[in-house]
């Protein structure tokens, strides 16, 4: 059994879902040794997020932003923390409502995705920046495994 | 400490959501043996998700149901991702809004869940079909458990 | 590798998005021991929920009760689910939109969350007493990361 623990920078990214899936693969290496494990994606941020969903279509991600733009409005009467700009507070809603971090299982060297499943970020503020993500792997690279 | 993996197919439901705690629970014979860890149900489809959620009242099920047909509804006219029905593009939200994985502790051979918790199967398709799970236990069976 | 397990009864809370950061913080003595692991944090109910989001402003709390009550109200006609009082099934909505669960990274002693995360206990039911919390810390405390 070991841990394997890094960090990934994601580039700003206009507002809007993005596929990360081949980004994040291509920050572990040495995904390829596990033999079965689990892969925990972090991000410390509050006004962006990750899913998973969808992973060949654009509409797909296009749509997510219409419909969470409709459950979430900006410029709503009873928020308070208007602050930080309109895309703010609506951002913090969104981030909790989709996820902060995501775990996926990993069997002999890759993700255990289905078929049609990616890995999104959700950025949800209009000038988001970088992002900062933490990896970390729980796995075992030989015959610990009792399935 | 060791890693457990398996898959499960679970056979098709219709749409909406359903308890499927005992067929977790069969699916895991080995659990008792467990001391303390963690047990990781992921799904691999964009269109079905996990939840847990009350186990007793077969009302909060189908108020479940009916609360995110309202909230996320088929047809609106900013779905751009219309192709493969009006129940898809929802299916896909709503995937994102509830659960992809889920992560339960384990505890003296059981899964350390509330009095009133269980596993819900979220079915957003109308003819989802038969369904694949990856569980994924991470635990000890002897004294490695600290507290 | 080592499996830390423990309990924490949180005391009652009104409703609302409670900041437990430091309560949580203050149940885990021993996580300066830790180099690197997760940490896994669950909630034993059905009408309360976790999530992490902004640490500052106590208006950001209050915003997110408002906007939950706004997308999941009481007293929707197609709620059946209603012996239990009003606030109840938007609760078990609410929950399930929310998190029962949340996961994260440890490193070099500390939860590596990002300056502006903390940890929230959603409250979602009028009086809702006391809840329960299982932490469970799966981690290494020497040179076993590979990373």
């Amino acid at each position: 059994m070991m841990i394997r623990q890094s960090t990934l920078t994601l580039d700003a990214r206009p507002r809007g879902f993005h596929l990360i899936t081949a980004e994040i693969r291509r920050a572990l290496p040495d995904l390829s040794d596990v033999r079965a494990g689990l892969l925990h994606v972090f991000i410390q941020h509050t006004s962006a997020s990750l899913t998973i969903n969808e992973n060949a279509s654009p509409d797909v991600r296009s749509d997510m932003e219409d419909h969470f733009n409709e459950m979430v409005p900006e410029n709503q009467p009873y928020y308070d923390h208007t602050i930080e700009g309109s895309d703010d507070m609506p951002a913090h809603i969104k981030a909790s409502l989709l996820d902060t971090s995501l775990t996926i299982p990993i069997r002999h060297g890759e993700m255990a995705l289905g078929t049609w499943q990616g890995i999104y970020l959700n950025e949800h503020r209009d000038h988001g920046g970088r992002r900062s993500l933490v990896l970390t792997i729980k796995a075992t690279t030989v015959d610990e495994t009792a399935t």
